[in-house]
């Protein structure tokens, strides 16, 4: 499978670096290294970064977007299964950093804004500390939540 | 390859029914249907909407799994040709209509929200009349944006 890195693109050297080893590193996939995400009010919320340096899904090759999907579709059934979301957001945006990667956001019930995107939330919290605060969550719990995301992903990978 | 229905949900009476034949309907794919998005401002914006009535991907058998993504993979190559976007966001949320689909916004550079997810834009548009406006665009434009859509695809599918 061809690697193709940017030298430029910040989640290129992400891979690259394994700077997040000791931090927000969840798993090591083929195709995708999975972080924890800063948005923690979304208890699990991950982002699983291709390692192939492409924009679109499209310009995968077919087997490499299939397998690609296929983590990004066992890491969404690990959250599930940690965290039973009412519903998991899977978005593919790319608006900042254009390196193809995926946001999956479990998405709670009691979350008052469950009916809409998170991105309305996280807009507010960009201009306000106090919503910035209530969407990072708590900073002590980031190491569990990622040990158990990484003990139930153990599970069901052989 | 079964076919799951829930007469209680919309998505499922709307593939049932083709009530959109007429007026959304972009496309029938195999494993998923093509609908024209109210959002026009994002020129090309499509809802594609899978055939099987599960909530989340991960719930698709594996193989059903790889085929819809193709097909919002070559939904999206389409998308990408014909408007020329800066970027593509890819996103299946579910949080109203949990029935699995998948929203393809094409985003111009000349969106001053580019950076943006779309829904902080299309939250205002919900509560102000203006910007609604705004976020759907003309309508009069819609019957010749799917015949845009559907003249590339019909060019890459023999």
């Amino acid at each position: 499978v061809e690697q193709l890195h940017d030298t430029d693109c910040s989640f290129c050297r992400r891979i690259r670096s394994r700077a997040d080893q000791s931090s927000d590193l969840v798993c090591e996939f083929p195709h995708s290294i999975v972080l924890l995400g800063a948005w923690q009010y979304y208890e699990g919320y991950c982002i699983a970064i291709c390692r192939h340096h492409v924009r679109e899904l499209f310009e995968l090759d077919k087997l490499v977007r299939h397998a690609f999907i296929d983590e990004i579709a066992l890491l969404g059934e690990v959250l599930a299964s940690v965290f039973k979301p009412r519903k998991l957001n899977v978005e593919m945006l790319g608006n900042q950093v254009p390196h193809l990667h995926c946001h999956l956001f479990p998405r709670s019930a009691h979350d008052p804004d469950h009916l809409k995107p998170v991105w309305v939330a996280i807009d507010r919290a960009e201009a306000a500390e106090e919503e910035r605060r209530r969407l990072t969550g708590a900073k002590a719990d980031r190491g569990s939540l990622r040990e158990r995301i990484r003990a139930e992903l153990s599970r069901r990978t052989p």
